[in-house]
Order: structure tokens, then C-alpha cells, then sequence
């Protein structure tokens, strides 16, 4: 089955895509920007400034850091992060539901040259 | 309303996108392929090697040419062609109107810096 990938271009020119999103879930599934920027093979720095892309979209916090005290910092997400991460994945599904008997057809007139 | 972009990757590896449909439908637009590539600000050469990208991913002609002749040559798309962009829209389309609650509530959170 192809997979598929939404880009969401909002009326005020900023983006919504795989990237950012995926950054937010890592961020709530590690607990820590710095975890999350790691295991999306990119550095600190682009991870934060993906982060303030997404909050100046959204105008809001959409992740809350801690620093210091005996956990060491952290991050994790606010209601909207989560929801904005949530949103995005149900447009996906979505559309792989909706869409499955022409990605389908799609797919059956391509060649294969890879297993994956 | 959020503008919506969807990429597909088939199993294969190769990727089905905005660019390529587009280069398809202005391929049938025009009747020509220099001037699908003129619309799309791309080289000759850019719209020719996508065009043998999107045959090598479905190994079957999706474009037939014709040289010389009163009508000094031309391109129009090959029912596959013409099929692969319709089904590329149709999914595009379905996914706008399944998503259509989704994608105002996450507009909605948006700032609105840029007027369209």
C-alpha cells in the first residue's frame, strides 16, 4: 500500500506537514526537545526553530519546557500541541480510508522495483 | 480555507506529487511540453526529466509525442496520463471534503498575518 504524506498551507502562508508534526509527537513521547530533535537525526537548534515556526503559526504555547529540578528539564506538550498533532493525523488517516481504492489503482500501475 | 497538498510514495520508492500532475495537465492544456515547462517556470530539460520519472514509475507511456507536421509537433497525455492526474485530483478532492471540519479548526488557531 503507498503511503501518503499532507501538506497543509494555511490562508497566512505558514505550513503544516510531516516534519513539525512529527517533531510534536516525538516531544511527547520523549518528554524532551533535545530527544526528539535526536531521534529526527537534526540538531537542537533546528528542532527549537521548527517549534517557534509552529507556535507563531498558532500564536499559543504549544509545548511546555521545564528546567532544572530533579527530572532535569523537559518538555512536553500543551492541550493544543496535542490536539494540533492529533488534527493533523486524523486528516491523514482520513484520507488513506477515503482514498484506499484509488491509491490502489495507483499503485497496481507502477513498477516494483523495490521490496520493502 | 487551507490549501491541501498530498505526496504519494509508492511501495516501489517513487513519489507522485503536486509537480508532476500539474506538468501532466498543463502537458494536455497546452498540447505541448516546452510550454507546460514555460507555465511551470521550469527548463525544458526539468519538465522532460519528470516526465520520464513519472514513465519509469509506471513503466507504460503517459505522454505521446508527435514531430514535425503542419501542427509543428505536440504532446498530449495517453489515457493512463490522463488517468494517473484524475486520479491524483479525485484524491486530493476527497480528502478537502472528508477533512473539510479538521482543516477549519485548525485554521481557526492560526494568526492571520497575510491576506490572499
Amino acid at each position: 500500500m503507498p503511503r501518503l504524506t499532507i501538506r497543509i498551507d494555511f490562508d497566512n502562508g505558514d505550513q503544516l506537514g510531516p516534519g513539525k508534526v512529527r517533531l510534536l509527537e516525538l516531544v511527547a513521547e520523549t518528554g524532551s526537545i533535545r530527544k526528539a530533535a535526536a531521534q529526527m537525526k537534526m540538531s537542537y537548534r533546528k528542532a527549537w526553530l521548527l517549534l517557534q515556526a509552529l507556535e507563531n503559526t498558532f500564536q499559543e504555547s504549544l509545548i511546555v519546557t521545564a528546567t532544572g529540578g530533579r527530572a532535569g528539564g523537559g518538555a512536553r506538550l500543551t492541550p493544543l500541541g496535542a490536539r494540533i498533532a492529533a488534527l493533523y493525523r486524523g486528516i491523514e488517516a482520513k484520507t488513506l480510508k477515503g482514498s484506499s481504492t484509488d491509491l490502489r489503482t495507483l499503485e497496481k500501475h507502477t513498477s516494483h522495483k523495490r521490496l520493502r
